[in-house]
């Protein structure tokens, strides 16, 4: 250890944690430590460039709080988050997504059939579909988390001026598997940019945007959890998303409905929606 | 980007960073992003296991104010601090070495042969050496930044109970190059683990100690500074430095004066400092 090379030293870090209780922790920061060796060495970084990398984290601090976390964002931004999901993915049914930062936990139950938007800003969307195992068979007695922002682009936590919860909700499907609500139609938007992550965003010529999209976790009995979301095929940032989880299969039609009668008949706002009016339909395979 | 891969998201980040105003930003951050990517990969990382080291940053906050910073200390323990020192060092004369969190700028000017122990805890140390340059010119009008921790193992910022430049000096050498202070003999100490990067080096099963150090900054006309540190051959943690801070080179002897009338001439303590007393000789060349 008297006689370091930058290429010994992360030899010298695995002796140095051999005596590591967990194995699987020793070998994940052997390699954390590696990785990070490799990229200090193939791009010989200096000093000053270090220095800025932990400068960026620590002015992190200053954009963290309980509504906001930067180190996340910075995972988000970089692949990382996306990465782990997929890698995790299991590979049948419906892909999923990223979690995002907005989701909580207990949001106020919904009956099938019910309004999210209640005549706020924006443009009225109806979301309906079934959810199924591989064998087709209803996914009787799921529930859906499900969240988005609002038609101002804001999710309810960044938005002062409306309630804690709005557009979050739960929602027990029926007995077949289908659910049905109503709600706004969500809106592209940006990642918050005004910190070191948007410094980062901005030094790589990169753009904040986030393609518009459904939020949902879907909780089926006998099965682990699929976290998900879904995006309108007519949306600009598609192909841009700041945080790399577009999936193919999460991109569906958001269609026009013209005709009231053709609204399902347990839609709570069903006689007060505007016509035409937007539809979407989700149709969910529980991954095996 | 519809389709993103676990092995196509490294170049999907690649193609979003093709407008990046710097090409060293660009290639940086690209890199950086792929060997985070490659971590991921290679060891399968779960959800929870990512959300974990989200976790160690988001818990650094509380343990980073401006007397210390939980990032730079994951950065000293993974040993990239150590790495970016040497690939940046130049290759002849005295090595360089990390700089640490506790060096402070303009610190109280001391006398060539002045005295910074003053009778405090500790066992005195006799400082002294010469700065030549690599034709063994002796380097004249040479200031040297010194700096190291108190006999009770703390830095002055670390207590409250000495005044914040303790054992913090600025010291001009003579003309021909030569030098000489009276110092307390650094100790060897712990590295703050009572927070998230404490934690790694428990999972690690790793020890949290420096070997005694004497840290310095060489500023001589015409040269880089040069930032080192040197250490005692007999400290029990030359093998086990936390930071990966030790270069053969700088491993000096600290040996016993006995005799009184061996003291330099201009040393403003010597007839009060008790004998025998430790001395350590510094010949420092600077890199071309």
């Amino acid at each position: 250890m008297r006689n370091l090379t930058p290429t010994s030293i992360t030899a010298a870090f695995a002796d140095y944690a051999k005596d590591a209780p967990s194995e699987r922790t020793r070998s994940l920061l052997v390699s954390l430590a590696g990785h990070l060796h490799s990229f200090v060495r193939d791009n010989k970084v200096t000093p000053d460039e270090w220095m800025a990398a932990i400068d960026a984290l620590t002015r992190a601090i200053r954009f963290t709080d309980d509504k906001r976390n930067e180190y996340i964002l910075f995972s988000d931004l970089l692949g990382v988050s996306s990465l782990v999901d997929m890698i995790n993915a299991r590979p049948s049914g419906t892909p999923s997504s990223v979690l995002g930062p907005f989701h909580i936990e207990n949001a106020p139950e919904l009956k099938n059939g019910g309004d999210l938007w209640q005549g706020q800003v924006g443009e009225p969307l109806l979301v309906k579909g079934q959810v199924r195992d591989q064998s087709g068979k209803p996914a009787k007695g799921t529930v859906l988390a499900v969240w988005q922002n609002q038609g101002n682009g804001l999710y309810s936590q960044q938005d002062p001026s409306t309630g804690p919860t709005n557009y979050h909700a739960r929602l027990t499907v029926a007995d077949d598997g289908s659910f049905a609500y109503t709600t706004v139609r969500p809106v592209s938007y940006k990642v918050p940019d005004d910190g070191p992550a948007g410094d980062m965003l901005r030094a790589l010529g990169r753009n904040a945007w986030r393609p518009a999209h459904l939020h949902m976790i879907v909780h089926a009995p006998g099965h682990q959890p699929l976290i998900t979301e879904f995006f309108p095929e007519d949306d600009t940032w598609l192909d841009r998303d700041a945080v790399f989880g577009v999936r193919a299969p999460l991109v569906l039609p958001f269609a026009k409905v013209t005709d009231r009668a053709a609204l399902p008949a347990n839609l709570a706002a069903r006689d007060k929606l505007p016509m035409p009016m937007w539809s979407a339909t989700l149709d969910i395979v529980l991954p095996a």
